[in-house]
């Protein structure tokens, strides 16, 4: 075969198993959202079938075949070095996408995607019940899963150092990183974040915050907010599940959802910004990824960097209260007419570590990371069996976040990723703490307009900051390729220490 | 391979055809109540890559030897006579399948649900701008794949006598039943519901209807109305479509829809109890038909006969509203609040031609289905254009109800069907009218509670009638075999034209 036919025959595979792959993400999306609890052990073998099909589709050999004649190999996954610059990003994904695939038999995948149909529903049930018990022998499968995973993939389960099996995990979400590399990120980050934490004074009552917000207006309000923030509704949409999530289901077709406390206005809020962050990233790659394996982001944790930057940077940041205030207020006047935008302000960034990861203020959420980080790390290695999982959950909750959880539901149950078997995958939340602040030093070069724009309620700079450098690459770059070609740096966690501690000297003085 | 063998080879096809057939069903449930506007084209493309896959593994040659090794031939479909009679009820369903599904190229399958899925999303935009010159492209398309697949199957376009491509279009809904003996039927119901009509009073103003119902209210109520009919919402949903349907997801996953209007209360009450009387039989086909081909209705017309027996018989009876009023005026006491019984239970009966098919009483009912038929079949045969069609619709509206439509949105843009490709379907309402009553006629002489149950708001005798004597047997029975079974007759408009008249001469004196 010719060169443009090699090429046309990967693409077209991979557009097959792209559709595909958007479909079990409306199969899964529709089990978090809508389906009847009735409806879950059908849904788990529809996931199943389609898991094992779509499989079956990519590991066909053709795909290696055509693959190997185009060049790429495992050593040199870019192929042939005439190809266009477009084509050979395309290899390099496709290659490393094949790779770990063609090594799990159709079995493990269709079989592990009935297990993660199950488990989801499960855990969701078992949070709220508060019941534990009824979850661990999903916990337990997941864990299995994810080691067996891990082996196929050629990692090993002596010691933990490099090709660990919690390596191969972390490397699923965030390429090349290993866990003696996170963990020399994660110890000294943790030790200073303490350090800011025990020089803050002690959290407030907030009596105006502990009031009830009807949630039919909560719901009203975050549509508003996501039209606010530049969210086109034609686009994508916003529903309701027990964890915040945002899925693609098509270029023109991302969804994020919330979950909504009558006594917790701030959670849905900031659920709408994280995820609408998210959702921006995904509704924004460029044409010539449409329908390919590179109209992705470049890792989960670059993927990160866009929900926290949203969420905290521009978020919580006053200038961007100076502008929605007002709607928020007009929203709810019984609570909030009388409370002044300062007030508000203050409130919306106490330091007060709290049990809820997704609820936590910006100086202690890294320590729920860390705190999760050493706990699926024994996990996968067995150092830690999942029946003793609450009982050290409880221990490092007092150690990383000096806080007693009463219930499980809101410690150990309060999460998704391990239900969906995605171990390694909360790293990348504390790691896109510390790109998200790369990049915003950038941008604040760029954009010495910054603060006025937000304060003006105009994201349009913003949006197209994002889009300009970093959407546009899909994940055509390496992570590490990407965060050298926007700043110039290497990743490192002194931007986002440095942010955190200005930013909370001056607010409290 | 020995028996056992082949049919284990063709259950576990069947059951992966099956599950397809179900994530392909969740696509379109999406589409029809969740899909941002912009993702209809990726939705397409979705479409039309899994139902080539599904096609592409249920035709695949190992069925149709299966097939042909257990006996079953076109001409002897139930296979080998030693098989047990379950066994050969799925061996006939199977081969019905297989000959049509093998005949049509993976190419055209594919090909029509990319059509399909642009052409619904198509004809709601069309039908909320009131703009029928947006939809005919895809009109067009839907009527050239609906013949284009009828010619497949080996119909003819020559003539309309038995064999005519509207014939095999029909036998999709219908098996075995012609055109020619479906106006046979249709030209004397018509001409005595006309009669009858013509002897009613003329309807009268109904000021306690002419008011605004809050749709927020409307919602509450039809969920309460659901829980009051026995509608297990463990195992099912209600949405909201721009057109009433039902859908089965899964054994246990049933949904079903409806559209509220602030000025039309019964629209939104009664599209529910229609669409819980195609779910009730979805919900209740017995165990060992799981997952099978065996798990659907015995036509479309005995599926329209259970909605159009709730929706009618059960849902505008005296008894039912003797039992239900009193929730629906506590959800509307200002509109309700001085209305009694009498006065709502006539204007539930109020015989008063309409424009719109699903909001039509029981007596006229069936003239909009007779103007469907004519109008489809004009349409497959060639004798009318597409572009002709909303004069044609016009002209019929006057000749067969006596009623001009103002606005193509209220007239020929009305129904979801043709815009599906779903030709041959329209019938199966006015065919599941006469079904609906032959069952009823046996129903009461087996429940003499049937009354007295309606009033206390017991179902569960109707529901133990239904599921003993129809929903048991799935699809196993021919609808005429069905019919014989439970009723010991064959099909007949008397039982229906009785009710009808013996009703209204009773409400009209």
């Amino acid at each position: 075969m010719k060169t443009a036919e090699l090429l046309e025959k990967l693409h077209r595979a991979d557009q097959e198993y792209h559709h595909l792959g958007k479909t079990l993400a409306l199969l899964q999306w529709d089990e978090e959202t809508c389906l009847p609890s009735g409806g879950v052990e059908e849904r788990a073998e529809q996931l199943a079938l389609l898991q094992g099909i779509a499989h079956e589709h990519f590991v066909s050999p053709g795909i290696g075949h055509c693959l190997t004649e185009l060049g790429s190999t495992p050593e040199n996954p870019r192929g042939d070095e005439g190809l266009p610059a477009l084509e050979r990003d395309f290899l390099r994904v496709m290659r490393r996408a094949y790779d770990r695939e063609v090594k799990l038999p159709v079995k493990f995948v269709s079989d592990a995607a009935r297990a993660e149909g199950l488990s989801q529903a499960a855990w969701a049930r078992a949070r709220k019940n508060n019941d534990f018990a009824a979850f661990l022998p999903h916990l337990r499968a997941m864990i299995d899963i994810a080691r067996q995973k891990a082996r196929y993939w050629g990692y090993s389960d002596a010691g933990d150092g490099k090709g660990s099996l919690y390596d191969g995990l972390l490397d699923t979400y965030e390429p090349g990183l290993t866990a003696r590399e996170t963990g020399a990120l994660f110890g000294p980050l943790g030790e200073r974040l303490n350090a800011l934490i025990k020089k803050l004074p002690p959290p407030q009552a907030c009596p105006f915050l502990d009031q009830d917000y009807d949630t039919g207006v909560q719901v009203r309000f975050n549509h508003a907010l996501m039209d606010y923030l530049g969210f086109d509704t034609g686009r994508g949409r916003l529903d309701v599940s027990a964890h915040p999530f945002t899925t693609s289901l098509g270029a023109d077709d991302v969804r994020i959802t919330t979950r909504y406390f009558p006594r917790n206005l701030l959670s849905s809020v900031f659920s709408v910004i994280h995820e609408s962050g998210h959702a921006f990233y995904e509704m924004s790659f460029p044409p010539e990824l449409r329908f390919s394996c590179l109209a992705d982001g470049a890792s989960m944790a670059v993927h990160e960097s866009q929900s926290r930057f949203w969420e905290n940077v521009v978020g919580r940041s006053r200038p961007f209260w100076d502008g929605l205030y007002p709607l928020l207020a007009s929203h709810f006047p019984g609570q909030l007419g009388s409370v002044d935008i300062d007030t508000f302000y203050r409130r919306v960034n106490q330091v007060r570590p709290s049990l809820i990861r997704v609820d936590a203020d910006e100086v202690s959420y890294s320590l729920h990371i860390i705190l999760r980080f050493e706990l699926e790390k024994q996990l996968i290695s067995g150092e830690l069996l999942p029946e003793d999982l609450p009982g050290r959950w409880r221990e490092y909750s007092r150690r990383f976040l000096n806080l007693e959880s009463e219930t499980d539901a809101d410690g150990v149950l309060q999460d998704v990723h391990w239900s969906m078997g995605s171990f390694g995958y909360f790293p990348s939340y504390a790691l896109g703490n510390l790109y998200g602040l790369q990049f915003r030093a950038q941008m604040q070069k760029d954009l010495p307009e910054f603060d006025s724009a937000l304060a003006a309620g105009n994201f349009k700079p913003i949006h197209e900051w994002l889009r300009d450098r970093i959407y546009r690459w899909g994940c055509r770059l390496e992570p590490s390729e990407l965060l050298l070609k926007v700043t110039g740096e290497r990743l490192s966690a002194e931007p986002f220490l440095n942010y955190i501690e200005a930013k909370y000297t001056e607010l409290y003085g």
